[in-house]
């Protein structure tokens, strides 16, 4: 499909892109620009608004242009999350952007690794879905989580592809394609989206290629040595990926009479 | 850099596209025209130029547009290999064409695996090249045969990321990287390009970001469900990768705090 | 260490083998044997005690050689799992098995993907280990619900190396190794075992040598063509790998006179 | 085959060690031991002979227990490895060492990657086959290579699972495949063995498992922080993956219930 519907919101581009790390806010806006996305995740929590002279990272974001998804970055319990959530809605309601009854909610489990605390998530979601938000859930790549995510009302279930930050891509594919089974059986439209680990653009392109909706970064534009190149780069690779996703490849073979595709090898193949 | 120099050619798109195994050379010429690509390589034995109808495939590329690139796919032998080189020139020649001192040589060493013939392709290559041609050597990833291929004069070597028509992408980056390494040591402007497996879009951004200056594909586009729109994927993907080359990605670590880089682990990282 | 400790138990063999899925309890048996391994486990569910021949598959595990770890395969729910734990105890306590105080918890989310259920493994743990059992827990690779479940009181925690009886191996190390940095800072004899989807010797051999304690498999031999043969390579692979993670291997790099290792890169290294 | 018959010469153990890199001799004497290797791998180069006391490899080599397997690395061109390959057999008849008539050939490209010289390989395999030598040829992974030489007339062909000393075990299991369906077509007891790039077990089982005679390593030994016990877990790495390869392994599934193994996917798998 063109356009990708996530909790009533429709957008055409695939790649969903955040506002951390930038060097400067200028700089953060030529990236989003560069990166041809329509939705932005800011974090909402207040002393991450501001930049050091005091600056409103919100003032940087062409309200016409982008969606804003509120996100929860930086808490570490259900209940923090919770009041950032509700925070960023008070936040955008105010400014009119259409992103105020969304949220994206993370709530990790320590500052050391990112990584997502999987029992919190799933309360809290519940508990945004009861007051009307539509939650997009950051979690881990197990599959029943994921599925548990859904059931409990998430308007999209958002996998790492490995730890935030960490550039290692799409570490488990395997995972990846059995939550698509899972949360798009009978449900095709069910959103899923990769979020976190994408480090490079083949990175992006794997992840579209497995068949995903969509994909969220920050550190890998943001953390580049030359974050706007990168940026022009992930716009491209999403695209890339998408197509190739829809395109039917052809099989994987030790060679192209081999007379059946690669398959329960050792190694890596 | 914009454009990539190879043997006197000079262009700005970073793909090379086969003309072989289209249903018909009415989609072959709509793929190629999705792919962006400005080189068209073409099997010139007498038995490949013509379809089932007696259609000769040269007139369904538009020569203003497209620079012609004889190959000498379907030859066992330097001899046939040498051969079918002559005639190419001769043709393009006849036509006007300025892709009439250049080859892509192809020795194969059998039909079975379509793998390249190390011997007899240096052999050819030092004939050619003595002849006059500006000769894009198909090679294996090994990294010697790229060196000696490159010290007999060849324009670009074009190592396979992994058997013809395989779909599996470049198998060994390692031994792509140390070809980039050895080939670009002191001369960074000479062309490496990879040349076979490729599968998918994030195959070509995974041999772009390697530092590779161009990608050669067929059936990748050719063999998928819907070429037309795959061709599409490997335009954008071969950008993608090339701007993601350029932009100097994060580091991979098992999280974003760790210390250090993955490194000397086991597994697959 | 030469012995491995879980919960009281001390062993030598870090192997720990099913006894599902084998064409004959004889077979069974053998196998066993071949294994070196001193714990058995054992699905303690009636209809899986008892061959078809109504035989009791306990009659063929000697007793004075090894020690049962009954286990909850087949419960689909927390209160199912509870039940069968309970049974179990009764059971070997009847026996005189020293296995009568622990159990490894498997508590299955559906009967298509065998997946652990997160949650409900969570709270089953807590039940069970006020009740006093000593609990070995089958997750996810999920590092957080790994540290969790070690806070609940587990005994040890069992990682799935990829889905039971896939064959995959360890899918994603990457994980497998924050679990390890976690699970084992300041506590480096807690027991970490992974457990599933080892569907051959190295990956055997891989899961020890990233600096886990132990493997517990199943499939990988019952359903091998010749189980006796591959129960025989278990037993080495786990003793290899565990040796070769001892043994402070070389780190890898592009060859060997290169500066740095292998760190950082696209594609699979 | 429970035994391995390589140019007339049969053994049990499939493990070959080289002897190079270690400490001192003594050290070097207690490795080969733990390795249950049969044969041993000696550079016959004078300057390699003989240690820093000026005391002779040889005289640590129990000559009762091992066959001497000469090579010829630390050659650089043909005409080296020929002499020195000459120099083996004077010193091993002198000695009766049954390994006079075999040689390890290696003829590499230069001293920085340590790679093999293809062509200088063959043609020094045909000189050296001519004068009567059973020749055991280092190569790269190039399949057409490895065919090359065995129709040149080499007892055996070793190709690389990566390069020398560099600790990345077997990178491209596609290409061991295809050369293993092709010398062993018609002829299954040719033998094939990884020499090089071996770092830990688990890279010596999977060669073991793709169906490789052999290995024959040094420096992940010999490198490894505690090479005694390395040298242990090689030798039942070998046994391991040798049994495994036999034993007929289960798919690789996406889960177990799937109804087809995983194949022609993106990614890893």
């Amino acid at each position: 499909a063109p356009t990708l519907t996530i909790g009533g919101h429709t957008v055409r581009s695939r790649l969903f892109v955040g506002t951390g790390k930038y060097a400067t806010l200028e700089l953060m806006r030529e990236c989003l620009d560069a990166s041809g996305c329509e939705v932005v995740t800011v974090a909402v929590r207040r002393e991450r608004l501001f930049d050091r002279e005091g600056r409103n990272l919100l003032d940087f974001l062409d309200p016409k242009r982008y969606t804003i998804l509120p996100n929860t970055a930086g808490c570490f319990s259900a209940e923090e999350a919770l009041r950032t959530a509700r925070l960023g809605r008070e936040l955008l309601e105010g400014l009119g952007n259409p992103g105020a009854d969304w949220v994206k909610l993370e709530v990790l489990a320590d500052t050391r690794t990112l990584l997502p605390d999987p029992v919190a998530t799933l309360e809290s979601t519940r508990v945004l879905v009861k007051e009307g938000f539509q939650v997009l859930c950051y979690t881990s790549d197990d599959p029943i989580m994921a599925r548990r995510l859904k059931e409990a009302g998430a308007a999209s279930v958002m996998p790492a592809g490995s730890p935030i930050g960490s550039g290692q891509g799409v570490l488990n594919p395997n995972n990846i394609r059995i939550i698509l089974e899972d949360l798009k059986g009978g449900d095709p439209s069910y959103p899923v989206i990769v979020d976190a680990g994408v480090g490079t653009a083949s990175d992006v392109a794997v992840a579209m290629e497995l068949g995903c909706d969509g994909v969220l970064l920050n550190t890998g534009i943001a953390g580049a040595k030359d974050p706007l190149r990168m940026a022009h780069a992930m716009r491209l690779a999403v695209e890339a990926g998408r197509l190739a996703s829809g395109a039917g490849r052809i099989a994987r073979k030790l060679y192209a009479t081999a007379s059946s595709p690669t398959q329960g090898l050792v190694g890596r193949n």
